[in-house]
């Protein structure tokens, strides 16, 4: 079957598990999309891009940012500097779970995928001001989408600043740790600003694809993050990519991946494809349940499993 | 033996291990005291008033500053409207304890003797504003204390303010979790106020007395609080107010007790009298190690043990 | 009124709210008890002893006999070398916590009122072998209850023993850490007997009322425990012996008691009299809805709140 | 370079840190290995078998036990069945971590590669008695190894019985929570017995490739395992297979690997050749120290690393 058959069957088979999924409500601006909706695109060799569904639907990239605000921490300061704040270990903990479950190994955040070590690696992101620090992770997301119109989505960043209770007690551990140095609201600025990037699937196939290929634009070829870091992100997306649910993905799926609660998932076939698929009804751990679907179809059709 | 040649011996035979202890360093300002000060006051029936060594040095309330605001709270809110918010029971935990220690029995703080417990019940404080809100609750310590004059150490606030970063990731997890609802900058600006609040032994030993009395000023028998008010919170001090000590230190002392980072600690020895000691090295749980040993000589002495 | 008038009065409004508990099931002699039932005994100066209801159905002590064999402990081998196992200090977990909850503060466990310091007291009692360990804490329990024939229920022994993994794990895991040092199954077989003693509510005001008195026996003024071991058990007992509803028991009842999964509540109501209470249906904490009912009723009428 | 010259360098730049590990102490009979003693062997395709070092250094398998007895358990029951018992997510817990840390998500142990979660894996191999269900497991262990005369070192299974004190606490917690249901001492029989497997390098790099190859053996072609067994538990590896440094290994490494206290690790780099090393001086997290370097190196030299 070629990529369109595939997708659209993907699409189909899914469709009736999106009832069993809801969509966020902690974040206000998450509920209202509609659950039912799928869309899913794939990004294969010399960028051929491919969709189907709601493939064109904005929605925020919530933790899916986490990969592109790492990439940019690694470029900018380096492996050893970025680790010496974050670890790298899975945790077992739920996405919503408790601080404490979130926060410690010794005084690091267990690893970079959770919002506390998220946020610790935004801390590492340096520049003049918030402003350009903002500019900067959003520049590099916009360069590994192709996408120079990406842009945040204003309701959904003030409804995170306004109910972001939560990260705003892990920031203020982690100051109280050491871990981060910079000022809290400045740090959550960048943080909810990332997550509240609207991209729609086409954008986040070809930043997968990037990730995908080792690090070089599907289109052009041109490098675009360096190999060892992609090679790094990927083996996190593996073990932590996926929240709780991230032991289980591996052995059902088998491909780097990176959830968000926006609905979306990006998942990168080392050196076959980019997918990007989104349904806003989540599960239990957080993850789109009609994407999870899509994606475990696709990975048996095409053979992506890794393992 | 007198009052007078009690306390005095009482400090004679602490003052050797206030080597043992270490000023509390966490908050800049409490690490300039001199940790080989002891001091002690005593409050007994008709406001006797006796007392000994540094009792007139000025030192902030720190953590006993919990007990006035529990008390006006429930004064203002009664008992049911507060304790929907906050816990009776113990913990276990370290005054130091991270977060996740600190905070949840259910989604309420354990007690209102902890951190997260305290800043649950200054969020029940009502006023129009927090200066008024300040303004309440420092006039009750001015009256439980029988010091017009008593104020804020302005330094330490500013410290505390400027370092309080667990106590603003507490605040911002209970908001997070609904316990509070009041901005959490207002809540923080009550909470260190209390904290810093500045007297000497001979305030304390006051505050104490009327606790001991069961609620009326040890002077002119005028009642302050009400009495089952005060059972309420001696029962509260003996279970969790000496921080993961009080079970130790009810076997070894036997007398409610409420003891503050500054050094200082309060006994309220029921229908016998008031005690505040005062000692800024502080042992590995917090306490006055000099104010411990000056409170087991009193209580083998004056038999003031309850149980 | 006199006692009398008071339990019968205290067991009428208490009646109703048995409907609102359970028998405890995890132990399946447990479950068979009539949960409407209550009783009540009060053992006043001078061995007067009062009771009310099904005050002489047996029931197995459970959890109370953790003050027995405490004592004896502490009888025979001193507070420094017990204490050296297990600490003073109240948890905030559930009486069914999870290991983790009951296990540990450093290596010991919090205290001897949860079953992990429990089983960490019994490994302390020496003897010959384990027929006379028990041997020497059951004549204990019988000289503190001044009931010669008192004896072990073998078929909830048998019951425990069957289905005790939990205590089998913590068990091991304190001679995994080091705390305990005897054999497994001999320490478990001690702690189950003693849990197993069967006694009626006129048996345990017996020993309330010497716990109450100071150490001494109600009826003939013999010394029966040290006193300073009755002043150390007391303050145990205000501060964990009511599982997690310790600290709200003190603030409401404020006499020191324990509690036991049978159904049963001791109370020594220092210098006044000692009360035993019974009934099977057991709120969520593990206490006897009933039995809580009649304390509080008495705590009130007689004036025994020690706060 | 030819694997034997590679296997040779990895082994000459692992040796300097030997020095900085040390033998496990916990089980006595491991701490009695020489820990400067270093091991590789590895299989490649059409079974060319290629070692260095100390290869034919007899040690215990320990927790790589844990893969042939996963394996045993879904080849005999099938992975519905087993993954009932025991979930497939990791912990970032170490390997020495407390109960707590080990056993729950929900009421199931986190996943086979922790000692509780292998544990109710054993629980789910059938036979008539516990020397069958040894035998069975046994059996499969001398096939994937292709070593008919691999037996069970006795001298350590009796250590590990005498000590293993952690293991029983656990198995009676999985009890209590209705997680295995078979007799405790049979469930740690058949465990300890599997840790117990003597094995050396050659053996295990057997394995190892079985495990690289999908399922077959790689001498003879023969299907060992079915494909989807495999490609499951090469996700696990991948998840926990390090302990608490799966994620930093995933990173690092990038191959499938297991680990035991016995100083051994296995690797299936997918599709390319089976590793073991060996090297009985561990790290903090439990692993081989010179064997973590040894595979360091190869998987830079031989490009194995899978992300």
């Amino acid at each position: 079957m070629e990529y369109g058959g595939l997708l659209n069957e993907a699409l189909l088979r899914a469709q009736p598990y999106t009832a069993r999924g809801k969509t966020a409500t902690y974040i206000g601006e998450l509920s209202k999309k509609d659950p039912s909706h799928l869309g899913i695109a794939l990004c294969g060799p010399e960028g051929r891009m491919c969709s189907a569904g709601y493939s064109s639907e904005k929605f925020t990239m919530q933790s899916i940012s986490k990969v592109v605000t790492l990439i940019a921490a690694l470029e900018q300061n380096g492996a050893e500097s970025v680790f010496s704040r974050v670890g790298m270990e899975p945790t077992g903990d739920a996405f919503n779970s408790m601080v404490r479950l979130d926060l410690l190994s010794g005084s690091r955040p267990f690893n970079p995928m959770i919002n506390a070590g998220a946020i610790a690696v935004a801390d590492c992101i340096r520049g003049n001001n918030v402003a350009e620090r903002v500019a900067l992770c959003l520049d590099f997301a916009r360069k590994l989408t192709r996408n120079p119109s990406l842009s945040i989505d204003q309701a959904v960043l003030a409804s995170e600043k306004a109910t972001g209770y939560k990260n705003r007690a892990i920031v203020n551990l982690l100051e109280s740790n050491g871990v981060v140095s910079g000022s809290p609201e400045e740090i959550l600025e960048l943080y909810f600003s990332m997550c509240s990037i609207s991209a729609d699937c086409r954008d986040l196939a070809c930043l997968a694809a990037v990730l995908a290929g080792g690090g070089t634009d599907p289109f052009t070829g041109e490098r675009l993050v360096r190999f060892d870091i992609v090679r790094l992100v990927r083996s996190l997306m593996v073990t932590c990519g996926m929240y709780d649910y991230s032991g289980e993905f591996a052995s059902t799926v088998g491909i780097p991946s990176k959830s968000g609660v926006g609905g979306g998932i990006i998942s990168a076939a080392i050196g076959k494809c980019g997918i990007a698929v989104y349904g806003p009804a989540l599960d239990s751990h957080g993850n789109s349940v009609g994407g999870l679907k899509m994606l475990e179809y696709l990975s048996d059709e095409m053979d992506l499993n890794m393992f």
